[in-house]
């Protein structure tokens, strides 16, 4: 293979002639081989990087600190990254060491060389286009990185988003289709009182529509970007007026709306809208593991369980006992999900290990913002695509759990007080004789008239005060 | 010791003739005995109880369900409890099972005895005002627990802003005092670009005060109350327009601004606001203890260290060492960050247990929050109080370290190139001269005049942009 | 009050006269208030300061270091310590900065003073009994106060074990009460084949008692201990031949069996064996909290759940709901548990930020270890006294269930095959008919005397294999 | 591309003719796209599939379960997948629903289908050799998947335990190159008493070697199975004295000592093995991140740092600041101690999430396992290659930091005593002198002599007990 060599203050390397990335990202390759999973992985983030690069080349030639001739090579090369070519060039693992260098210079190199190509020049001839000098000018990694980091998290989490939305929505119009499906209302696991399981799936929707907030929050923290701080937030190198101008071009570049932070000593080592974010996914986490243990729960059984629901059958449940099927979606989302909580763990600790002017912890950062979300992602369409849209009811056993229920002498406490539905409530459980045997036919403490009255369906789902 | 005799539908007990509390507290005494930290050690939760079910008896005495005498008992019984009194007579360990239930009976149990007590009757006369049909009339513990539960968080939270913000200023203020301390940043613990110490410790205040904010989203969110969703949110056994009547009544009372949740099946079970607010109080704690990481850091030494600022010595550092001082302020805050995250992890724990209609696990959660508030409440303070306001800077070794740096070659970037300017740093750290001597006396890539232009204080802290 | 004068070398401190403890233990006093919970509530600790100090004396006294008759006034005064008297000295706030300095130095002052007293000095009179030269002569904090608080685990784990054991035991005997239960397993929620209720109580009982054994291996880890290395393990300032007779003296006074690291640089910052303990309680405390689950699920119902068991009614459960009873108890050990999974993160928080020759966050790894196991140990008694011991079992229900079930299909595989015996699960399912119909009476795939040859109690809770 | 039909219980489905795994595989596929890390990326888990398929055959045709050449054909196709042949036939995402039910039926389907094609039948043509009847027989998911999955880590703990033994034995090698510099130690950031550079690094080596120990407890956990067990623990289908002969055949084939558990339905459910590794993995990730958290530290500079030691330069550290280093290895060692962390948790709320007879969180258990285990591996590897093996020392510095410092001081206690040292040390640090000045010119508290004798270089890292 032929081979072209570079060169670095460390010293040279000789790098496959055709690639497009030069020694430093070569260095990467040799140094950080933990998790197998590349940067290329996330073309999300490749294409931010192209913006990035791209308003820089532009600001910089509006402030003639840049050719502009270069400075248009320069802008065409990103574009081509922003259209997602070139993603192979990205080989970088994404646990890395080096605050995010190794990412940085891998654009910069990458669009060096498409830029010289594009300029007829050899690759790697880096006196007409420069990884450092000219794609690189006016930026550190410490503000060029984190920028295109959070481009990307935004741009990733308006996908998720739209995942979460349309689950909601499942639960939402499942529980529209189970209105009338009268059924017991359960607290720590005992019988409680009456609902409709129209209700119970709505609050499933309600439950996580709140989380559709949460997210726009966390996407206004995550647009605030230090692009200009430069090394440390001084803005040492770049020129006057280059922050307003690089945060308008890459508004514009990506359709976005950036601020630039006010206080960029504090921006470049912040790392305070990533643990926020991923507290959000976090909590969203808990809601959908919540959710799935209920889906688990309801639909248990079939003979010796709840079976108040049943979940689409989706595989053989065992390869052992016939005819058993499982809950096998919502078991893999409760999995998910506990990804995601240990996840926001390992981001927690990258946060608290930050010192000084930057946290140089920022790649496992990112990690487990990128894999959180893509899984949260598939999570919510493989529990809407595979369970929630298919769920039915078992609405004569529901009901029948209702009337034969001890549950149901809550009712009448309002007119024979709680005392005596206590002691109605211990006989039935005692006997297990049924409340309305014992209040209206033994005790006669409420007439047959009143129960009517009291025991409807509309009652028992939304409740109007009867008193004596 | 006197006794009377209570009973419920599992029995019959013997109390002391003069507690307040009944059989069911205690029964939660006899039960529960994790922590051996009491109900009592939260006078605001108590405070709350009072709010609560004084504004339940207003409420319910407006709407009919509730006779106006024993209503007006119980609202002057519950502003005893608002006023701090009867404070030992919740001895309920603060984790306990029952999703609240031993709380709300407990105070239940309190303000119909002080009831009695007001209208001349005997403690556990009930029929003159009883726990459950009067004091808790239209209530259930599912949604007057947590109803208080939030009007206690909101309470600490204030008092927790102020003494985040005071902490705030503080460095804010050292930020302002330090404006003129030229020093070395830092990035990865390598010697990085000039600074101002002011600006790093200015930046400790903007790192701090976004947390402001951030409480009160958590406050908002809190704000939303489920009263008047009784068992399971259908709002069993209260009379039609209690729920909005009650807020009013509960707003009046507080001071504070409740709403009624929209959905109450989904909010008597939902502990997303416990979430969040718990992520706020983690986030807050992973940036204090970085701050605190970097005070220690900052004040390593003295002889040994970095040495650039003294923190206020507080005690002899050591049983051995003669005249060892340690950081001990920044110490004991770094730990109870740690408490913190740790404490979230628990809440997390409980938040996803919750199952069908109800959270069981709110006791635990109560428990996370309430211990998180006051000692982040009490670190914040401590750290202010007994450690920044005293911080001194040690300014002329700071500003040589600069000058003796090699990080300082990065200003020469914009003349010389990234790669000259490489040499220049290979060169000085191999041969441990100079940047000055080399590039200006040896090398001759800047001229005196240049680089006395550049490497002004001004400049160094907030670079202008100069080049060839 | 009437006060005496102290000082150290930050300068002078009145403190009242009568009070035992020092200059340094007010400092502080004054220094750390995270918490309230004070030193003194944990005698077990204060206890083993007392083993150290004397052991330390002793071994001074053996080697020169120090005066015979001022180590007999130490030794003396310890052995107070030990037997529990000025508990109430010992005022330090659980979480403090200093590594340890102020507890170590608290009982140094402690020791110190009480020596005084019995020598017939004036406390402060330090010149007699000195807490640093006398007390604290050949130690640091460093060995004296992890040394300590090693003991006081060890005490604290034999304790916490013999209530695990105890638990475990009440399990085992329920398990063989239910011996001839027979109900249905469940994998998944989703019923699988038939058990005995027996085995399923063992099982618990075996899960918890496998504990022990990972109890003992932390002892052993938690043992080694790092006596003589005083300040950062080079043993500055101890006698030689110290270490070996310190630790001889230890052990006789305390009756364990410590012994000494032999890396004493690496054993006085390591926090390996914290680690693992830590790991061995959240360990157990997974396990209880999975038991603490199924009890709650198996005794789901009343009339609308599983039904299978009954647990000891505690307490009402429901302010609103009559009649209802709550499984409160595994409740309140369900949420101790998490207060231990989250006390392990922060203990590896902790464990973590040590850095160079000393790991100065211990004090909050007490905290936590010693909440954890006291918590611990608390749920443990709780759950076997006012729970497990109670259990019964509704064995008619149970058996029924596995009847009525489609999973015995499972049994006729190894006669039929898999795909038949899915068949017929599928039959059953679809139409609401039994096993023993379909595969007995309809598809004759079964002769009744071979379905009466397999579905024998025993056959079915110890399957023999039946083929064809 | 031609397709065959195969079917089960839920209906018909084509796959493509020329691959090896069933519809039940392909149901996985359709089923679970979380991760995108497919079974085919643990080899070492598609060979440990083959043991327990193997052994299974072995035990059934010895015991009359299986027809003989069935087991044969079984036997031989297991070899094959043992070599790390049709790897490419295990696509099922990590983390799944079904509790290992797809890999497991993964396993029995390319199985089946290989022995099919060995004895001349058609892919699919079921009859002569079933994934279910025959390739399972005897056996259930819930044995058969955490038996394979058992025997995987214990392989793969075999590997990483040699990483790390490398990686100790890399600091070991150091600190014995580095046993003649003296440096100061440091405790809380402090300057503290002098000590070799040499017993700092070997201490490292001890503090991971311990770890080794650990890994070793847990293999042995580890390697007690529940083979023969079944669906739930009863051993239902599987003949008399299966599981024993099972485990034999097992040992054989893998070269593992693998034991039945004694409580077979226990065994089935507890995860307690997984947690104790998990356990042990992060005590390791603790003790690595420590320790390269003290290789940052003692490097940073190199001017205005601690600048102790320097660390093999990896690449350039900047994109602005030039000839900047950074100590890029043990920060992406640090990073992925994080991961392993958090990875822990994940695991953690998988074991607590077990309900009844069955852990059904175990695919992600095994994602938290594997890919822990995995990240240490490679960064344990790296941080020996790539770091450990290149450090140097400063040693001209360090000395000159230790006798200028006033740490030095401890050293006199024993002949003047806490209190005059402490005096001499406070002047040090008010005035700037040094410790000798002071004590020898000035106060004359030692003679130039005892000076000699005590701060030779020997007795500054091992020091002899030296009074007056």
């Amino acid at each position: 293979m032929a081979q072209r060599v570079e060169h670095d203050f460390l010293g040279e390397k000789e790098i496959p002639k055709d690639v497009y990335y030069g020694i430093q990202t070569l260095r990467a390759i040799e140094n950080f081989h933990i998790t197998g999973i590349q940067l290329k992985s996330e073309p999300i983030f490749v294409q931010a990087l192209g913006y990035v690069k791209k308003a820089a080349a532009q600001a910089n030639a509006d402030l003639g600190a840049l050719d502009k001739g270069i400075a248009a090579a320069i802008v065409k090369a990103s574009d081509r990254l922003i259209q997602g070519e070139f993603l192979d060039q990205f080989p970088t693992d994404l646990i890395q060491g080096g605050a995010g260098t190794s990412v940085n210079m891998n654009a910069n190199e990458v669009i060096a060389n498409v830029a010289l190509e594009m300029m007829g020049k050899d690759k790697g001839n880096y006196d007409f286009c420069h990884p450092n000098n000219h794609v690189n000018c006016s930026q550190s990694t410490n503000d060029a990185y984190p920028t295109a980091f959070r481009i990307a998290l935004i741009n990733k989490l308006t996908a998720y988003s739209e995942s979460l939305r349309e689950l909601a929505d499942s639960f939402y119009a499942k529980g529209q289709e189970f209105s009338q499906v009268l059924k017991m209302g359960r607290t720590q696991l005992q019988d409680a009182v009456p609902m409709s399981m129209g209700d119970e799936f709505i609050a499933f929707a309600t439950n996580l529509r709140e989380e559709l907030s949460r997210i726009e929050d966390s996407k206004r923290l995550i647009s605030e970007v230090n692009m200009g701080a430069t090394a440390i937030g001084t803005g040492v190198n770049a020129p006057k007026g280059y922050a307003e101008l690089v945060i308008k071009y890459l508004n514009k570049a990506s359709g976005l709306s950036l601020s630039l932070a006010t206080d960029l000593i504090e921006a470049t080592y912040d790392t305070g809208a990533y643990v926020q974010l991923s507290g959000v996914l976090k909590r969203t986490a808990v809601k959908v593991s919540k959710i799935c243990n209920d889906l688990r729960l309801l639909s248990s059984g079939p003979r010796c369980g709840l079976n108040e629901i049943n979940l689409p059958p989706m595989q053989p449940g065992s390869s052992i006992m016939p005819g058993k099927v499982n809950p096998v979606i919502p078991e893999v989302v409760n999995q998910t999900a506990f990804y995601v909580i240990g996840a926001d763990l390992t981001l927690t600790l990258a946060a608290e290990a930050g010192q000084l002017q930057l946290n140089v912890m920022e790649p496992v950062i990112g990690f487990s913002l990128f894999t959180s979300i893509t899984y949260m992602t598939n999570a919510c369409n493989t529990l809407r695509e595979k369970c929630v849209v298919g769920i039915t009811a078992n609405a004569t056993r529901t009901q029948e759990m209702v009337m034969q229920s001890i549950g149901i002498v809550t009712q009448l406490n309002p007119i024979i007080g709680y005392e005596k539905s206590a002691a109605i409530a211990k006989e039935a459980l005692e006997t297990g004789k049924s409340v309305h045997d014992i209040a209206v036919k033994e005790k006669k403490l409420v007439t047959q008239e009143k129960w009517d009255e009291i025991f409807t369906f509309e009652n028992l789902i939304r409740p109007k005060f009867i008193n004596s």
